[in-house]
């Protein structure tokens, strides 16, 4: 029996992916006099990699990432104005509005009426914080959790620290790699609620077969699946 | 009888402005052809003030702030290579080695086999992470929590999620504003020991008056504070 569900918040309770997308583009347009949009693509995302122990996951990692790769594609020729542009591109996402997916508002009341929901999501503090502030759903969550990295080991110091029994949680999100295999690895729920865009670092070949693992079209199936598993 | 003490990470548990400090040396040469040191820091802290609300604390949002004043100061004619530096500067910051404070090591020690120890810090997730991690001091600590800002809302939600009663709780750090106000208007006791250089942002007129407000030249003095507590 289910009685905590946790919900990664990116492309699974708003959109998020679609922004950073949005902006991938603007900044494939800036850097357009220097290289193609997919060699722009393929050198921020090495960029990203290399950063990402240093930096973590977050707009002002991304930001910094994008500024260092403009310097070097334009082989240090990149004026200040494309800089600053490059600066406001993060402003500008970090102050987007939060738009929740399609069925999540009426799912998550639903949900908080029978369950007690947690809210684990990875990135950058303050940023994941603005975003549950503005979706309007934050008095259904019983915490936040924000982790720096999603490993078995972040999921079961959450679990812990709210004395969540492995059977009774059941992890909800887009991201098979952040929010599937890490909690299946710790004996516990996981179901998959795929978003039209998977950022690269996200991506994983295989598909999890496991008796505690769930495919879901919408969130809105989440209910109907609970019933099913009491 | 205090049974849970608060620790404040950055400028208490190891040293933080000073590296801020060497780093803002460092950018006022680079800029040093465009205006005087002076000038650098003065727009740079406004360009920081202007962006905390969006940006939180820590070293990327310092990076992206300096990079944005280094681009006005300029009149948007700085070069990609001096871009590239900042960018540096602030990778250098991320990678620092952690330098405890003096008396900290062995006051935490003897601290932990008394008290439960809980750092309570704001920042950047994954550089304060790092920095637990790379202290030597984390085996001694029951909880991290990083907080985006400290109020006294932030300090009760640690609190509750604890279920450590204000009673019972001494807060102990370098700065009157952010370690010291807040947690003594939720009615808890705090210790002061400052650092010798504190952040514009950080800096407070008035010094407490509270009769659970302590001032310690060291963090050395906190076990006899605590002895004379019981």
């Amino acid at each position: 029996m289910i009685t905590t569900i946790g919900l990664d918040a990116d492309d699974t309770l708003w959109h998020n992916e679609t922004i950073f997308e949005e902006t991938h583009a603007k900044l494939g347009a800036l850097l357009s006099r220097y290289h193609d949009a997919a060699t722009v693509e393929r050198r921020l995302f090495a960029t990203e990699m290399r950063n990402l122990e240093l930096y973590g996951y977050g707009i002002k990692s991304f930001a910094l990432s994008a500024i260092e790769t403009a310097v070097e594609l334009s082989g240090r020729q990149i004026g200040a104005d494309e800089i600053l542009a490059i600066v406001r591109l993060a402003q500008d996402m970090l102050a987007h509005p939060v738009h929740v997916l399609d069925g999540v508002a009426e799912t998550v009341a639903t949900l908080a009426r029978s369950h007690r929901l947690v809210v684990i999501t990875k990135g950058d503090l303050r940023d994941q914080e603005r975003k549950v502030a503005r979706s309007g759903l934050a008095a259904h969550f019983a915490a936040v959790e924000i982790v720096s990295e999603k490993s078995p080991d972040a999921y079961d110091r959450v679990l812990r620290r709210h004395a969540i029994r492995l059977d009774e949680f059941l992890m909800v999100g887009n991201s098979v790699k952040s929010d599937i295999l890490p909690v299946l690895e710790l004996g516990a729920a996981a179901a998959h609620v795929p978003y039209h865009l998977t950022w690269e670092h996200e991506r994983v070949e295989s598909q999890p077969e496991h008796p505690r693992f769930f495919r879901l079209a919408s969130i809105r199936d989440l209910p109907p699946l609970l019933a099913r598993l009491v």
